[in-house]
């Protein structure tokens, strides 16, 4: 029976059960108590050291709980024969030197996943004047800095401790609102609030539509050339990707059909085809939802740069179209705002909120609560849609500015033709030309694109480059063409 | 030969050609070109609007692939028989009252994530006074709201163009240094940067490491009891979790080779066993490193809690003592920091960090960048340590608080236990009390309570409840369990 020299300090104001711990713990580690010594009954304990009983259990259960004492409370304590300290020490040496080399064992899944290749990354620190032709960002030229950085401090006055409070996994309510009435008046998307969920932009909305809705081994049709990853959230999710042709109506749904009739889900994006520019015609929006509908079929609407239109308005959505509620609508504030923020939207029908909410629950909860916060009060104080207005304005003469200096600069080594939307132009090379050596050349002369193939997963077809114009500023667009021209010829 | 009466309007500075398609456009939609009518050819048009006839073969094309026009350029070009905005306002109406009541088709996966059961939601808008005893939320009423604008106004201010730009889906680079560090200094996890993944908290982590690591029907190990998210993030990739017993020891790894030897994961709280407490005894900690080792399967070390340990110092992490890669640690900022942040960590070992990242760029690409920096700024300038340090004092004493008032009021009605780390504690229900009935009388008595069998999957026993201590500050704790003990009663 030890009762080993145990001294308290009262002063300190720890807690006193923690101090008792802690006097043991050391004991223990300093040998005092040495491994399979039977520990002074708690009453013993706590008579030597005046407290209370249970302050010296609960010790005990503490230091139970950590492995420094094996046994039973009340029934007979001991040292353990390995404390913890002295067996982390003995195992630590030979762990230093991790097992190389080895490959890791993936399963089949994550090794599709790994395969799955990246898109260019476009990162901060980009030099001064050489944003040319970074694809997918919007005009930080053009950003409303100052508003926003008021709007991010005032948000932040006010209400610091909802801020740092949990939201339901659907997204802060106000922000589900603004944006339920932004798509039924921009998009005309029918929707409630209820059911708009507040994503991490498009590729979560993806994610999130083919675990809920997909089984590993379904089928899905996605567009070829497309965007590569809405295919890597299929692979992601187990399922297969079928790669459906694209020509200047869209997704070829009787080539769908041809291909897997069966597949369980079309992702498309019909009001402008990534990345060709294509919007989806009219028969072919009729033949998909009818597919849907007798099938039993999702589609996953990525609605794609819609608000970025710059001829004739805004093309309606798919969604508003479906009577049979088949589609999922997706869209993003990556293009508009900022692909910084992760903010983006899914508008499912009624039936399936339920099942989105818990898988965005088991996904990662929800959006961060600052960020939609600011997003919510920059769409209902109206600054949105100023901001997109402009955006139209900006991105279109932007775009011009690219297709007047490619016609003077580029002939015969660089076709292009103007798109009614978007963000960015696809750049066709003479036919035999070897693409990757073109980025290559490009990215040396300072300029990035990317390569048509990066978008294509059946397809052939001729090379070309994507370049993205929106992030430009006009007078930096026509010294990049020269570059991209020289490196080219 | 159509050639309508156009009007452009050079003065108002939109590109030439937008203007003609809009004009064509308008045409179209008010009948003055009827459907089916064969425009005039593009030199045509462009002699009699004096634009240049790339001009107009531009609009034509926009029009095409809008659907407003069909044909092909330069070989007859046709008002389409159905355009778009008629065809939209003819499917518009039936559409208004979509098929209800037929229950969605789910995928299998899909039904089992919206049976996976929720925690009880812990949204804003908490009244004043009735923060008990919500589990996992920090001490909101101790969060330096100050420092934190100030951090968040001056990285706003230095550097907002980079905060509004993309970075890698492995996330913040400052941010991964910072996390690497305080990783080897306070908990013994061996890393370089490189291995660190930024996340939006645990659930993700999880969730990527299931997608990463398993395919659809692997088995994993969890916890019984334990956190149902962690089960709910392998239903969600299609895995199957295997319910393991717990004991004062942690997971009992022998009960675990019993039930399923082939398992390719086992999803761990080894530092404070989530709800029970207990930490992982070394001789567990052996036995299911060995078994990794052995079986090339994955342990996912959830820390849970770690930091906030109140005897002893904490306890070094399991990664630091694997000497053969097979641990995934994962940590979290929501308990520390705040659950609405949505950041939290991965260390993988090095050759499945690519893998890792391409899972999380297919998920949702990367956490918001200015949440990341802002971060960064309040670990680097050492808030963060600062801050770890003072919630350590208050939530012992927040314990202690409850602790002192259950045994003055609760006696015979709820058995608490001291834990030695971690933000709630478990009241033990007398055998045989309703379990549910319990956590309904709390709530109407204005206490929140989540009731133990929440927390299990085949595990049967007493009936308890999850007290969170940590949000609620002392003074509001006896109080509220004055009130408790009066529902309970």
């Amino acid at each position: 029976m030890a009762a080993p020299t145990l001294v308290l300090d009262a002063s300190t104001g720890a807690p006193l059960q923690g101090q008792v711990a802690e006097a043991l713990r050391s004991a223990i580690l300093a040998g005092r108590l040495a491994p399979g010594t039977r520990l002074a009954s708690t009453r013993a304990l706590a008579e030597q050291l005046d407290v209370s009983r249970n302050t010296v259990l609960n010790a005990y259960a503490r230091l139970l709980s950590e492995g420094y004492l094996v046994g039973h409370l009340g029934s007979g304590t001991y040292v353990a024969r390995e404390v913890p300290e002295k067996l982390l020490a003995a195992r630590r040496a030979p762990a230093r030197a991790p097992a190389r080399g080895a490959p890791p064992a993936l399963s089949k899944r994550g090794a599709a996943i790994a395969a799955v290749p990246s898109l260019p990354a476009t990162g901060p620190d980009i030099p001064p004047g050489r944003m040319a032709f970074r694809v997918g960002l919007p005009a930080l030229d053009a950003f409303p800095s100052e508003l926003w950085g008021r709007l991010l401090h005032a948000r932040w006055r006010r209400s610091w401790r909802d801020m740092m409070s949990p939201v339901p996994a659907e997204g802060y309510p106000p922000l589900r609102r603004a944006v339920a009435d932004y798509l039924a008046t921009a998009r005309g998307v029918r929707c409630v609030p209820e059911q708009v969920l507040i994503v991490n932009g498009t590729q979560q909305a993806m994610s999130l539509a083919a675990q809920v809705l997909l089984d590993a081994g379904d089928a899905a049709w996605v567009e070829d050339p497309g965007y590569s990853p809405a295919r890597g959230a299929l692979i992601a999710a187990g399922a297969t990707p079928i790669a459906v042709p694209v020509d200047g109506e869209g997704l070829d749904v009787e080539a769908g059909l041809r291909l897997r009739p069966d597949a369980r889900m079309a992702i498309v994006t019909p009001s402008h085809q990534l990345p060709l520019g294509a919007a989806m015609s009219p028969r072919r929006r009729k033949a998909l939802l009818a597919w849907a509908a007798r099938s039993g079929a999702w589609i996953l609407e990525d609605d794609y740069d819609s608000e970025l239109r710059y001829v004739g308005g805004p093309l309606p959505s798919l969604q508003g179209l479906d009577g049979d509620a088949r589609v999922i609508h997706t869209g993003t504030f990556s293009k508009v705002v900022s692909p910084a923020l992760r903010l983006g939207y899914l508008v499912v029908p009624e039936p399936l909120v339920e099942a989105f909410r818990a898988a965005r629950r088991l996904a990662d909860r929800h959006s961060p609560v600052l960020d939609q916060a600011v997003l919510a009060d920059f769409i209902t104080q109206g600054h949105f849609s100023r901001h997109v207005r402009r955006m139209r304005v900006l991105y279109a003469a932007r775009q011009e500015a690219l297709l007047d200096a490619a016609r003077r600069e580029l002939r015969g080594l660089l076709e292009l033709s103007p798109l009614p939307a978007g963000m960015h132009l696809v750049g066709w090379l003479p036919e035999g030309a070897d693409e990757g050596a073109a980025v290559e050349r490009a990215a040396s002369a300072g300029v990035v694109v990317i390569p048509m193939s990066s978008a294509r997963l059946d397809s052939r077809g001729r090379g070309g480059l994507l370049l993205g114009y929106a992030c430009v500023p006009e007078e930096e667009i026509a010294e990049a063409v020269t570059r991209l021209a020289r490196a080219l010829r």
